[in-house]
């Protein structure tokens, strides 16, 4: 699976919206198009965005342009601007970017090594959003942590994640062709099969996170961490170090972007819903440092995440 | 809105399923026929599902298949069980059922009566599924308490309702035309939206309360009161005394029907997961009574719901 093709005068990115019916794969040519297949969610996932992007600089020859088109294009995923200030800095814009990309898979396989450490046999996952080898530059976060338990007889239960139903078009294709059993459900389920001792533990991927821990990803994240809580059941974020955001205290200042009321709606061409009705559509939400059990990185699992072990961290 | 029309040979069924894009009605001539659409989710709400349950078994003439062939439409809402019962027992079967649909028209006004003095001014309201006139004889009990609360500028934060999408196609659809302001969302938005201080009371319907005040309703629900606890929401759970199972001890008792996998893989014609995944598809969930500020029937709000309480209101 390669969702991010560099292509020396060209970047090939395959369509995430139109997964799992068709593949095919969008050519962007300049900085322009890439902020345009970001904006468009033709790639997405935090890592994946911060990879398109440096290839975009590197194909619009670092113009101030191409730095600034692309900073638009998408405000919470801080993987993003992390990529474009290594851009900024680089005097081999090409080098700089393919070393972005193989320095992402590095650290997802890095990040499924230390994370498969915590999940147990047999262990029930339940994942939301897809932050797999589609939402990286191959591997993925918490899809790394699941591809690399596949050993130990593990079962993932995929939440579908509308409005834009990553987890029922990309993880749940993404896990057939891993072979690894996955059973689709709607958000709203979670709770039911927590309560019914259904889930043994549940791993995320995160767009930013802030000094003190606090980690925004895909609505619903937020809920399904206070369920957990409330259950006991350990709830994991697995995410690179181009994810953290120190200059954020907390996640209060994290930018949440507002979607197009059209994918809450509807779906694709089909309308469900009556006309004349409001629509709110947050594509994310955070989750306080307290509900997680563990961040995952490549550098390490912190548990019960802080502002003082995350500078440790870093540092 | 007329969800159920008697016309003294055959009962009309106004689609839920093809809501809000067609108004059209099936026409049920026989226990059998209203069976099947109950079982199709032509008509849903547990209220009015007891009341075409009688209605099915007047067109039957009481006849002991017709009983059975009803009883095992759908299992958790309780409303249908309890109609039946009263059937069993009437000599006027025309007349009880008749008698059935009037009183619980009759309840949800009085619910929505005792139900606004709970609602304060310009209250922003979140409600799950639809618990409106669609699902009930009329008027609604969630959507009932809203609707006698519209003189204190309300508005309603409506849950889409994966699977099956009532919030979106039934309740939106019910408030615009009232002329309430709806904001629809999707289910895993809701804990962002309370997490932002944007919801002050959630009401919801039932489709069964067991004796010690644990509510089953539309999956999804449990969710939404662990997430109301958390931010010192108050939580209404809105249902009449047909509700009340009190034979039932606790919520761990009350079946939870699955639906079929089609309903979670896409929508309508729509696929949209891969071949391959399993599926689950619980179609109710189980709120423990103390995570319920309240519960409004017709004989009164309850709250702070427990057995003792619950068999006083009852007795």
């Amino acid at each position: 699976m390669e969702p991010i093709r560099w292509k020396g005068d060209r970047l090939e990115l395959l369509d995430q919206r139109v997964l799992p019916e068709k593949t095919v794969y969008v050519t962007c040519r300049n900085a322009a198009e890439v902020a345009q297949a970001i904006r468009d969610m033709v790639v997405r996932g935090a890592p994946a965005i911060g990879c398109a992007a440096a290839f975009g600089v590197a194909l619009s020859k670092g113009s101030q342009d191409s730095f600034e088109i692309l900073a638009k294009s998408r405000p919470t995923a801080v993987n993003l601007f992390w990529a474009l200030e290594r851009m900024k800095k680089a005097k081999d814009l090409e080098a700089e970017a393919r070393a972005i990309f193989e320095a992402d898979i590095a650290a997802n396989r890095e990040i499924g090594r230390l994370g498969a450490e915590l999940i147990a046999e047999r262990a029930r996952i339940m994942t939301h959003c897809n932050a797999g080898a589609l939402a990286t530059a191959g591997y993925g976060t918490a899809l790394g942590v699941i591809r690399s338990s596949k050993n130990k007889n593990i079962s993932v239960i995929a939440n579908e994640t509308r409005p834009y139903l990553q987890g029922a078009r990309l993880t749940a294709w993404e896990l057939v062709q891993e072979g690894i059993p996955c059973t689709l459900i709607t958000d709203s389920m979670a709770g039911h099969l927590m309560s019914k001792g259904e889930v043994d533990v549940v791993v995320v991927g995160a767009d930013r996170i802030a000094a003190n821990g606090d980690v925004a990803n895909k609505i619903g994240t937020y809920a399904l961490a206070v369920l957990a809580k409330r259950h006991d059941i350990p709830f994991y974020v697995a995410a690179p170090l181009s994810t953290f955001d120190p200059k954020i205290p907390d996640g209060s200042h994290i930018p949440i972007e507002e979607r197009p009321a059209g994918e809450v709606t509807g779906y694709r061409g089909t309308r469900w819903a009556p006309e004349g009705v409001a629509v709110r559509n947050p594509a994310f939400d955070v989750t306080p440092a307290d509900l997680i059990t563990g961040i995952i990185c490549e550098k390490g699992v912190v548990l019960a995440p802080n502002r003082e072990k995350l500078e440790a961290l870093i540092r």
